[in-house]
């Protein structure tokens, strides 16, 4: 299933803001004859239009816009229209200084940046109605319209008298009474206790309860922000609409926003340091296998850059092969279409020097114009695949409330806020790698997801365990299941209330694993520490350093595969696994390298029958599959500096890179190919 | 003199939160059970419970807390019953927002956290009195009570009117006359002649000596609450009374809270990393004895860690015999008690990950309950040594008035503000560790104590003269006593204004040291420096390695005993002595290292016939001895990871171990004993 | 040209704050013998006395003042006075809080500190002008003034209402119609176009633009406020005025300032650690060239330190002719003469261990006051080369604007904000050091200025090109000049706007340079680059490392000197020259060490015909020259810390160490002489 039900292949394109081209039409002229020239397709238009739509309030002017939009009728391009709520206007923000957010010290923002309007305010929401409807009534029918690009990168909380109240009512129906509220907030520790629930403060950082209710209902605020704006425009459009997410930013729940969209779109903006490759090509790809999970069907990479983002610390023009490598990252993990942010760089302003495919030149002279326009003529030999589905039979959890209630836990050592948030992140990035390097397909899931149709579930550092899925969990175990979890895994409940009777999971998950998980050892670096495997080998080695974190465990049936070698608890368990029902259910107790975790789930794939998409690929070769009609398309990347040889099991054609039929693959450095299984 | 006359034994037992399980009392129940077998005698309780007492203004229900008294009563235990100053309910915040503090920006806080309450708010004392005066009217003769914990851990500045009001009146009471202020204020300078005293603005960072004045001022509004709290107890109880307090905590200077204290209570929470061990013990042994000589009689260690604390930035399981060594270090250093924050994790909230006695799973399986229960039980075997006595004939000094004064001068390279408060408190702690290393005993006091009945006196950077302190040293040094200090002492008087005459001190004390130190020379690390000794070696060297700081000195009448070894000062002086009367004053001119503090603190204790209450200790072995009745008790600890043997000078017996007398003990790695002289 | 027409020698003195000791008289009296031995000849008096003449409102006493300025008559000392806008009285702040400033967050910042007022409170203006008119009536006449010292250190911006409203003026004269504005600030990118002037908020960070015509507005702001200040005094005094710079402090463009002083002064308070020495002096003697070329006359070094700064990370005290040896780098570099701060330090407050002439022992026994008094004596041997002149015929830029633009553009990598600036002045103090290593004498200016008189004009990472520059540019290039820019030169215009047509600078000078450079790469220390002469060695090498940044260039016409060695873009060019009219222009486009700015500028200088001041001087030896009445004085310096012999070209004699005529001068260790070439 593509995401545009008529339109056959990739989607290629950009945000095009044609706003700043207005005084110098040519440009524009230039802007779509290049456009063709790059294979480029489909555009998002309009995204920080509105103060160009209404200059001044109440009075519109959509012509510059008929303009452009007929300019795409002709060149044949896709038009995603945005709802301008990214950007409000000046007038509106001065004039109507309500609409303005009111941050954690209880100061009203003044309008400037942008995205930052308050949630709740009917001013804004009256405003936004109404230039909505205008622009749906107009191009609804328009033929290039392809979908709705509802607002951008939602982000950011408002603490308004309005918002507060909101959150009031939020409190009101989760708990149902002061007490429960009470009980939940654990708030008769520092003697918190609340006789109102106004009393509640989302910023009293001395309740973890209260951040992470906040995260809930904020997101819960933005959905029905992002609902409220996709109403506006269905009187008049039925188009498929979608926002654009970033990646696992902490901000919203994202699984929550996918449920208002009709297709997934990502912004993303890698980074390729030395020495950094494959751990951030598997982190993208991560984020890539979570935005196709989240329907089950392909994606939009919807901003990516072309040249250098503005706001790294280093900013490499990109090597040779990279940029290709990045979109194809993409693709193989299911987008349907990679766009760019943003077509031309703007002349001045914050993001001038921002990569973009046309430069300051406004030449096609550019190696950044040239990549562009060589990847597109590309996607087009390759349209067959769009559309084409990704089959896993591992999947790996990453859940954005246990992800909250993790953070906002004071403990752990260095392990809070946002450094706790980074290692939370590393671990999960390190499991999805350790599957990954295997060229196994995963789909990356919330805990809340349906199980069954995995064989292995990978759930690292899951800190809280949302109602029922301990149930699940045990249910996918018992039926047959492999699951694996590790240290700092279900340790609270939904409301981050630690579990009364003993880790992991209190009793119900204590006898899933068959162990109990008495206490953690967080050691500074001048501790070593080791995990020693008490049976056989894997990938040689019977021992591999530990960091940083040591679960005390013991053994209540468990089999223990490792024991930590080091320390007064050398010889206790530091692996274990547990039969329960048809499926087991391993426990790893430290922090290891990725060394252990690759071995590991070498062995574990092995054991579960499951085997790369391709076989024997060489170390630093890395392949995924898609497939559709019967057809197999296998996207194989080389992730090194050097040119690698791969043998294919069978004859196979590049239709990438357009070579017959062969046996053998050669990739050039940072080289890239799509095989297809005929 | 013990702490409690009708206690024979040592108080063992933790802050107790029974108001968090009132919805589950067969966790209450259970409590009881296990406090009984963790050999646990005395409890703090009520802390944090106003909200409890006082669910709405004005109904008061202490139901809950008889049954825990009872239950109490029944199974022997003594509770330390608290004035619940520490966290007003959220009524109270939210109805008096009157009561909320104004912080340094002007901005009235929020409720929310804890113990953050205005301290002139009339309203905040109206409602504390009539709470406080309640619970001890209902309690006073409870046969459990033992005494009144009064408020927790004070901290923190109010700049409301009201406080702001207050601290003009203390500038009035301080200075007088404007006139007399300006000067002291030094305001001819950058134009800060005041006018009026209202002008006078404590966080004007450009005036050092309003930083100085309002530290003293807060102390003094601190001082006066917690009075104001003991006073609305004194109508039905006179139990004894104590805070507890946080080591060199900066913001309150503890001697004058100590002066509202019937005993010292304090809290420790010290960290043991690779490498840092005896450096951290020293730190905390330093703390101990300053809170014996306050009062010079045991105290209590009011509140540690059976576990992990929740915000260190490594949370490593205690090693075997580390937390005895913990607590076994404050008992040789003249606790009279242990007892731990807190007894039982709560499930949720800011301190569900904290370290306590009882874990999360309820049990009396875990390694914490195990190691307080068995320190519990024997615990009891020595419970004849609780009372007994420490004896010093050296002291140091810390003192806080001082410590604010170079604090808030700017000046001495990093050595300003937080960072020249870490390079204090690591020289003071350096200097006591030179001591402590040669197991003799010292008394650690403010400039103002008296020190008639010390032999030697020691003050590492005494940065201010407090009114009569300079003729108190050198009464001192005349009548035979020996006092040791070292740069950057003596350089201002009680209004921070650096003296007219020269270092350190002005005429008196240059007199004194019979030096004049012309200037500080603070280097970067790539400059080298050493003291070279000009008489014979100490601990068989001549040369030290120097840091950082060294005082060009002058000597006008001392003898010299090093003198630089580098840079265009070479051979001038670095260390000096003067004799006075009958006595001696050295001055030590520059930042050493450790091993020359133990050489010369070594040969200084020699030479005035002073040893080790245990000769010939083993290096990483250290000793203390406490009297009582003609009896010595003899706490030894290793503070290595390596067993050790040690050569007793006569047999003794081990009684903390149960082992029966001999001359020799063995000590395994982090080893403690308790040896009887008899 | 001298600094005051009726003084003869060199300047020699210090801030003398008198009213700090108007209640030890003796202590003054005991000043003036030092002043006398000390050889001082001038003080900056008044600096922040407002309080002090004017201790209530309207009643002023100027008796102190007229004494201390009696004593300067007697004993011969010229005086600086100060307007006293520097430190409002704390009456004035209290009760006028309209004169406060606001500050970023809109909050009003209350008195305390100091230079902290309001620009625009009509009050502040009117109170300023009673006690200017007051002064300046009173003292016009005295025989000892010398001059005005207008405030003191201007800095810091103003955001109350009434500046706020100065900045809308301000917009509405600089860009006349809103739609000018709007196309200026490329407001149509992210929404933001404004419909009214007081939309525009220079605090938004997202508009670069604002925070750039911000800084203007300020610089404008602050010249208009020292104008008046000025005018307060016109009425009576015609006496030169000046205020005192500090090096390229961030905050105000000087080359503004200047214009309203009749002579410049500035502030300088350089570090000399181990190992940073010459790059240390190099950055000084740019200031002091920048202050020289302002006015193109000798300038005055108003502040120094005599000791140590209370402010540096480490306070190290002077080592043996490192105090004269900084003196004599502002005299060599055109200082007509050198001043401190402060003659005597206070007892109290903020500064009063910033060192200073007198200490707080009071006495002429310090290192510090011999030091002074040495070097006092030795300028008064050398007055004859007071008001000589500097010839140059090389010149560096450093503008404002374009520093401001390059820190307000967010991109290249760590480029950004506080890091950029670093960069920026690292990089220009780099190329500067280049040629000073060669003993080629520099001016130091704005793009603004006239280029007509150099044969060099070095201009590195010249970012914006203001109006009329890149003409300016070309011409000096087809009259025969020798132009060298770098990387990140002529990205934008006067709007920071990027360049339509490509970098650098567009049409004109990619045609001026025969480039193009297509984009900049910025990469990680982990990337080794180098660039590689494609000609003949410098300095014996042909290959240098490059780090960090490096511009991928086309040529268009221009030869290639250099390429670069490594990566995709090996071999492509990295230093380039083009033939245009008579001259030539150089572009580097890499990021190179010193090493290779040395060796290219060394080339430069041969085949300009260009030579040291003295030929063949010892690597780390330095000279200038200054030139008045057919007679040149030869500033020589020692840079190191050994011993250095320098072979004259013919026999001088050393005015300053008082030697007699010699072919060889032999200088100690830090040692400085000045020769005359008779």
């Amino acid at each position: 299933m593509s995401i545009l039900h008529d339109f056959p292949g990739f989607l290629h394109g950009a945000d095009y803001n044609p706003d700043q081209w207005l005084g110098t039409p040519e440009v524009i002229d230039e802007d779509f004859r290049l456009m063709d020239k790059a294979h480029c397709n489909t555009f998002s238009i309009g995204i920080f239009s509105w103060s160009q739509y209404e200059k001044e309030e109440g009075n519109f002017d959509f012509t510059w816009l008929d303009d452009i939009m007929e300019r795409c009728r002709t060149h044949g391009k896709k038009v995603f229209l945005a709802t301008p709520s990214a950007a409000r206007p000046a007038w509106l923000g001065n004039r109507y200084p309500e609409t303005n957010r009111v941050d954690e010290t209880g100061c009203r923002l003044s309008w400037g940046s942008r995205a930052n309007h308050c949630w709740s305010s009917p001013v804004i929401r009256e405003k936004l109605a109404l230039i909505i409807s205008k622009l749906a009534e107009r191009y609804a029918k328009h033929p290039s319209l392809a979908g709705w690009h509802i607002s951008n990168e939602y982000h950011g909380a408002c603490r308004c008298p309005l918002c507060k109240k909101e959150f009031v009512d939020f409190l009101k129906k989760r708990y149902g009474s002061l007490d429960r509220l009470n009980e939940c907030y654990w708030s008769a520790f520092w003697g918190h206790r609340y006789s109102a629930w106004e009393q509640v403060d989302p910023d009293d950082r001395t309740i973890d309860l209260a951040q992470l209710d906040f995260l809930r209902f904020n997101t819960q605020q933005v959905l029905d922000f992002m609902r409220f704006e996709i109403e506006a425009l269905r009187d008049y459009s039925d188009a498929p609409v979608t926002t654009n997410m970033m990646g696992v930013f902490e901000g919203l729940d994202y699984w929550r926003i996918a449920e208002a969209c009709d297709f997934i779109a990502d912004d993303c903006y890698p980074t390729w340091y030395k020495g950094e490759t494959e751990a951030m090509a598997a982190r993208y790809a991560m984020y890539h296998d979570m935005h196709y999970s989240m329907k089950n069907k392909p994606f939009l990479m919807m901003e990516s850059c072309p040249g250098i983002p503005n706001y790294k610390p280093y900013c490499k023009i990109r090597r040779p092969g990279e940029f290709e490598r990045e979109m194809l990252l993409a693709l193989g993990h299911g987008a349907d279409g990679t766009m760019y942010f943003q077509w031309r760089k703007g002349r001045g302003n914050c993001e001038k020097i921002h990569g973009a495919v046309v430069g300051h030149d406004g030449t096609d002279r550019t190696l950044a114009f040239q990549r562009v326009a060589d990847y597109g003529a590309k996607l087009e030999r390759i349209r067959e695949a769009a559309g084409s589905a990704i089959r896993t039979e591992t999947a790996l959890i990453y859940d954005w409330e246990s992800a909250w209630a993790l953070h906002n836990t004071k403990g752990f050592g260095e392990y809070f806020g946002d450094f706790s948030r980074q290692r939370l992140i590393e671990t999960v990035c390190a499991h999805y790698q350790a599957v990954w390097t295997h060229n196994v397909p995963l789909s990356v899931i919330e805990s809340s997801c349906d199980f069954s149709s995995y064989k292995i579930l990978i759930a690292p550092m899951l800190f809280m365990m949302k109602p029922g899925v301990m149930e699940h969990l045990i249910r996918f175990v018992e039926e047959g299941g492999t699951l694996v979890m590790t240290y700092l895994s279900a340790c609270v409940d939904e409301h981050n209330l630690c579990f009364a009777s003993g880790n992991p999971g209190g009793k119900m998950l204590r006898e899933l694993f068959g162990i109990w998980s008495e206490d953690i050892d967080i050691f500074e670096p001048e501790t070593k520490q080791t995990l020693r495997l008490t049976g056989e080998a894997l990938d040689g080695k019977t021992q591999f350093d530990v960091l940083r974190r040591c679960e005390y465990l013991h053994a209540e049936g468990a089999r223990v595969l490792g024991v930590y070698g080091e320390e007064f608890y050398a010889g206790t368990p530091a692996l274990t696994v547990n039969q329960r029902g048809k499926g087991r259910a391993y426990y790893i107790g430290a922090d290891t390298g990725l060394d252990f975790l690759e071995a590991f789930y070498g062995n574990l794939l092995k054991e579960n029958g499951m085997e790369g998409v391709l076989p024997e690929l060489p170390r630093h070769v890395k392949a995924t599959r898609r497939e559709k009609e019967g057809k197999r398309y296998y996207f194989v990347q080389n992730m090194s500096d050097e040119p690698q040889s791969v043998r294919l099991p069978r004859p196979m054609r590049d239709i990438w890179n357009g070579t017959p039929s062969g046996a053998e693959l050669l990739l050039p450095p940072c080289g890239s190919a799509v095989l297809l299984d005929s």
